[in-house]
């Protein structure tokens, strides 16, 4: 039998801060079709997920427990979480998955909140999710986009724990690049002994691994691993989503190969320093905007390419908020975020650098153990 | 630079059979907001799916080549594909994440597929697509599911070489079950070392990974690993949906720890004869449901909680057509299905078993290689 990640008292909470929102913006229920609200309120944690066959589904009342309507397949896992009314219907189906169950499920409230905004997505078939709609003509849906950011982004107790062991394994790993990473190395190779000094280090899983090397910087930041050999002047970029217990680190280290040139070693310097003064000004009250002005301020120049300049953090890769000249959402203790500058260098090059820290009553606490302003070589 | 996983004549030929599909049913256009749609028709590969904040999509006009619409920070790395046409947005923005730059791409179109049939999501905000196709008045979008479906499931010489590559890598990882995994071994620990087997094998994620373990069976087929330690008398079962170039293995294989009980050792024998009969079964012009019948007939009974006994494999874990008693999609040559027969033991105990094939004409080519009627004790 699966082991909750968090005692019961920790769904209780977050049912009880939910219901609060619910009330406060007239909602009778909350309507869910993705992975991480599922696993939100339930606890529910397979990468069945990955498998997009079946839908799965999440009604959450003002009153009273969530009701899973969900595949069979899903009964067993989900009767080891604090639910209690589980709705089972067999998928794939000939006809019907899942939809008659949840129409049933949802017609007992008149107004439903989902997430339709920023960041969201539908996990279920669009045809499938007009014919609920057709069937549920008396009510109303609202986007519960901006409620679940306002649950999700204030992190519990447990929550923190967990991230910063996770993000306590990622500075492991990366501790030891003298001794995993060297000139002649291919980026695949670099790759592969880097997830498994991460899984080594403790970590369940390594979903999100990308980076890049080059003379003098790389080209972005999102790329797969090439057959590329590192090379004396390269700076090699490794930017690292590791899980334990469902919860992300997410934070980057470059590594110079060989050695730094100037233009390199001050493009570090300047990130790390822009980092720093977004954790100084990273308080309760102050704004996205005011921790991404404070690096834009320290790098010189805006974002470039990537949009922002870091996000919140928990049990996706990134979460809401983002740190953007536009985003005015006020830090609140408990935060989670990535402190995320990027700086071009010309010549279609760029370096970044991330780190990850729970916002506190005075300064954040570093999840990631901070680098150091000089950039390591290798 | 990223390198292309095929050269271009795999993604003319893709458009090519697109295009004449498209023809046939009416289409202007094809619209696609997801990974595996968008790197069918591009290339365009990166783990950077994995955060949901900035949405990605392509158009794959009836004439020409397809057209990106993208957020900046993914401009170089689809530059790297075959596309030429790639349109790309600020994101995230404060109000506008590509809608008006699609809207513009859309409206030289009348009727525009997209998948929202079964298996289908739509990855962007429900918010943005209604704005879309409000501001897309003249535009009529057609459910194109099933036409997408129709192309992915039969496999390229080149896909099929890529998926023989991973479950090669997964096979070996199996093989050597009996050094890795022992009495006594808390499952959490089963997991990372078969991880790790994984991608010293050469894979380059493990992206699926879950199973279980019990006395004489298991509880379900989608848990994540617990401290549960092996004991004599086990059934160890692991499922792995390992990747290589973006493409996945998906089988499983079961393990008596210490030594197997006779209606364990029966049923083993019962889901490997139950795959034999499928595989002999799998020709050009039979059709899933054949498969299933020529497993139940093996197993004595139906599919039970899974509810199916297979499905496409192949970009995804899973892929359509499924193996049910209601899927009549009828196989082709280069299809790549697993067989997946499950088989209740009562006590709330099952068992699964799995193989990859590609369907040939004439025997089925085994991806996977195949288990032995008699369980391995380890």
């Amino acid at each position: 039998m699966a082991e909750p990640d968090f005692p019961e008292a920790e769904f209780e909470k977050r049912l009880e801060r939910a219901q609060g929102a619910m009330r406060a913006d007239g909602l009778d229920a909350l309507f869910f079709t993705t992975e991480a609200e599922l696993r939100y309120f339930t606890g529910f944690r397979t990468l069945f997920w990955q498998s997009p066959t079946r839908p799965w589904f999440l009604v959450v009342p003002a009153t009273g427990k969530p009701i899973a309507v969900i595949p069979q397949i899903g009964a067993h896992l989900m009767a080891s979480t604090w639910l209690e009314d589980i709705r089972t219907f067999s998928a794939p189906h000939p006809t019907d998955d899942g939809v008659s169950l949840l129409a049933d499920c949802l017609s007992a409230y008149g107004k439903v909140g989902m997430p339709i905004g920023r960041e969201s997505a539908l996990r279920m078939p669009l045809r499938d999710f007009r014919e609920l709609t057709a069937r549920l003509a008396h009510t109303e849906f609202a986007d519960a986009s901006d409620l679940m950011m306002r649950l999700r982004m204030v992190k519990s107790g447990r929550e923190i724990a967990l991230l910063r062991e996770i993000c306590g394994i990622g500075s492991a790993g990366f501790a030891n690049a003298a001794s995993l990473f060297h000139e002649g190395q291919s980026l695949k190779e670099v790759f592969r002994t880097f997830r498994i000094e991460l899984l080594r280090q403790g970590a369940d899983d390594v979903p999100y691994l990308v980076g890049g090397a080059g003379q003098g910087g790389y080209g972005d930041v999102i790329s797969p691993p090439t057959d590329q050999k590192l090379e004396a002047g390269d700076v090699l970029m490794l930017d690292t989503g590791a899980t334990k217990n469902g919860y992300f680190c997410d934070f980057d280290r470059n590594f110079a190969i060989g050695g730094a040139s100037d233009e390199v070693r001050a493009a570090h310097e300047k990130l790390v320093r822009a980092v720093e003064a977004a954790a100084a000004a990273a308080r309760p009250g102050s704004t996205c905007s005011d921790l991404f002005s404070a690096m834009t301020t320290v790098l010189g120049q805006q974002d470039g390419d990537v949009g922002r300049l870091g996000h919140g953090l928990g049990m996706q890769l990134t979460e809401m908020p983002s740190i953007t000249s536009f985003d005015t959402t006020e830090l609140r203790e408990n935060m989670v975020l990535t402190l995320e500058p990027s700086i071009g260098l010309g010549n279609g090059k760029m370096m970044v650098h991330e780190e990850n820290i729970v916002v506190r009553d005075g300064a954040p606490e570093f999840l990631s153990t901070p680098a150091f302003r000089e950039i390591p070589v290798i």
